[in-house]
C-alpha cells in the first residue's frame, strides 16, 4: 500500500514531465510546410526527451515491481530522482533552441546524468531497505547497464566541449542501450499476471 | 499489478493531454460576445480534440480490461501510442489558427492517423503477449473499426490537398464511428461489477 | 476495477483542472504590497473556482462510491462532465479580468451551469445502469440540491443581464449550498472503513 | 477505498504542483554559461519549493497511512490543504524574481505558513473522525514538529520585515527539521510490507 502510493505519485510526476514538454512546442509562424519544418530541431528534441523519460518510467516500473519494503529514505531517494527528471523539459527547451552550442548540450547531458546517478542511489537505498538477500538485490545484480549509462553520459558531457555532435552521439547511445528490453530483470522477476 | 501501473500512467498522460489543451484557449480580447465569438474556431477544435482523446481513453480502457499479461514490449508499444497522442494539443492549436489552410489540416490528420496505427500495434503486441486463443484475441476479433478508421484518416489527409473541408469531413466521420459504443467488445467482455 | 479506472482518470483530469488555474495567476508587476493587491480580483476568482471544482470532486467521489455497475454510456457521460469542467479555468481567467462586465460573468455562469446539467445526466445514466432499486438510486433520492443548483445558475445567468453582482450572488449561493456536507447521502452510504 | 481515492486525488494535485513550477523556469537568453547562471536565483527557488512540496507529500503519506476512517469534513480539510499548497508555484515565481524585497519573501512565507496550519487542521479533523484512542491519535502524539514549524514560519515572516535573509533562514530551518526522517511516526506505524 505504501509502495502503491509511491508508485502513483511517481507515475503522476513522470506523466506530467513527459507531457508538458509538448506545451513548449510553439505553433509554426505560418501555415506552410516550411513553417512546420522550422520546428524540426525542437520536435526532434521533444521526441528524444519523451524516449528518455519513458526509459526512466519503464526502469522505475521494473525496479519497484521487485520491491517488498519501503521506508522514509526510499521516499526521499525517489523524490530526488523525480527532481532531476523534472529539469528535463527545461534543458530540452534550451538545447532545442541551441543544438549547435556547447553549454546547452552540456546542460542537457547533465539533466540526463543526474537522474542516472539518482536512480543508482534509489537502487542502493531500496537494496538497503529490502536486504542484500532479497529478490530485488538478486534481480538487479551488478546493474551493468546503469553504471555504463552513467559513464557514457560523463564521456558525452566531456566530448561536447570538443564537438557537440560527439556528445549527442553518446546520449543517443545510452537511449539505444535501454531501448533493448532488459530481459535479464524480466526473466528473474516476470510481470505478474492476474491469474498468479 | 503491473497492468495496474500501466493503466495508471496512461490515465495520467491522457488526462494531462485532454486537459492542457484548454490552456491554449486564449482569453478573448475584450468583454463582449463578439470577442468571445472570435474564439469559435479554436473552441470548436478544442471540443473536437477532447472527443478524440476521449475516444482513445475509452478504447484503451476497453482494450486493457481484457488483458491478462503484459511485458516489456507492451510498455513500449503503449508509450508509442502516448507519444503520438501527446502531439494532438500541438496540431490542435495549429489547425485552430488555420482552419482553411492545407498543411495545418494535414498535420492534424497525421496526429490522428499515427495514434490509430500505434493503437493497432499495441493490440498486436498485446495479442502476442496473451496468446492467439486468449479472451483478448477473441474480444478484438477482426478489429474492423480500427482498420476502417486508419483508412478513412489516410483518405482524409489525401482529400485535404483537394479541399480542406473534405479532409475535415473524413476526420468527423471517424469520430462518429467511435462515438457509437462498441457493443461487440462490451458484450464479449462486459465491464466487471464488484459483485462478480 | 473498471470503476477504479474511471475514478482514477476523473481524479487526474479534475486534479489538473483545479491546479493549472494557478498558472494563470500572473506575477505582480513589482515587489510591493500594492502590486500584489492588484491581483485581488484574479486571486478571488481562483479561490472561487477552486472551491467549485472541489465541490464537483467531492460530489463525484460520493456518487461513484455508491456505484456498482458501469458501462460505455457511463464512460461518455463522465467525459461529458469533465469536458464542461475543463472550461472553468478559461472562464475563470476571462471573468477575473472583467468582473464588472456582463458577458464574462455570463460565460462563467454557463461554465458552472453546464457541469451541473452534465452531473445530472451522469446520475441518470448511472441509475439506468445500476437499476431503479439499486443502493445508488435510493442514495440519490430526489437529488433536490442538484435540481436547485441548476435552477439558481439559470437565475444567476439571467440576473447578470440586469446587474453583474446579482448573478455573482447566485453563484455564491450555490457554493454555500454544497459546502454544507451532504449528510443525507453520507448517512445512507457511509464511506467505507478498512475494517468493513 | 474512499481513503484510496482521497490519496489518489491528493497525489495528482501535489504531483502537478511540484512539476509545473519547472514551466516557470524561463529559457536562458543566450547559449553561454553566464546566461544559465543568471537563472541561479529562480533555480534555487525551484529546488527549494520542490523540497517543501515534497515534505508535504511525505507527511501526507505518513499521515494518511495511519488513517482508518474518513468523512465529508476530511475531504474539505484535505482540499483546504491542497488549496494553500497550490499557491506555492505562484509565490515561488514572485520571490524568485525579487529575492531581496520584503513583500515577495513575506508572501512566500505565508504560502508556507498556511499549508502548515491547514495540515494541523487536517490532523485534528482526522483524529476527530478516527477517535482519540485510534492508532492515528497515538501515532501523531503531540505533533511537536508541526507546532514548531508553524511558529518558526510566523517568526520568519516577522523577521523578513527586518532583514530578508533572516526570514529566509527561518524557512530553511523548517525544511531541515523535516528532512530528518520522522522516526517517531515510522516506528509507531511502520510502512506495510506486502507480506503483512
Amino acid at each position: 500500500m505504501g509502495k502503491g502510493r509511491l508508485e502513483a505519485f511517481s507515475d503522476g510526476v513522470i506523466a506530467i514531465i513527459i507531457t508538458i514538454m509538448v506545451l513548449e512546442l510553439k505553433t509554426p509562424g505560418g501555415f506552410t510546410l516550411q513553417a512546420l519544418g522550422a520546428l524540426a530541431p525542437t520536435s526532434f528534441m521533444y521526441a528524444f526527451s519523451f524516449i528518455y523519460v519513458g526509459i526512466y518510467w519503464n526502469n522505475h516500473h521494473h525496479l519497484m515491481h521487485a520491491v517488498r519494503r519501503i521506508n522514509g529514505a526510499v521516499l526521499w531517494a525517489n523524490l530526488h530522482l523525480l527532481f532531476w527528471l523534472s529539469l528535463v523539459p527545461f534543458t530540452t527547451r534550451w538545447m532545442g533552441e541551441n543544438l549547435d552550442h556547447t553549454w546547452p548540450v552540456v546542460a542537457y547531458g547533465v539533466s540526463l546524468l543526474m537522474p542516472s546517478i539518482a536512480f543508482g542511489i534509489l537502487v542502493q537505498v531500496l537494496i538497503h531497505a529490502n536486504g542484500r538477500d532479497s529478490a530485488l538485490a538478486r534481480a538487479i545484480g551488478g546493474d551493468l547497464k546503469g553504471y555504463a549509462s552513467t559513464l557514457i553520459y560523463v564521456a558525452g558531457i566531456a566530448l561536447t566541449f570538443w564537438r557537440c555532435w560527439a556528445g549527442i552521439a553518446c546520449y543517443v547511445l545510452v537511449a539505444l542501450i535501454w531501448l533493448v528490453p532488459d530481459r535479464r530483470i524480466e526473466r528473474n522477476a516476470p510481470l505478474p499476471t492476474p491469474e498468479a
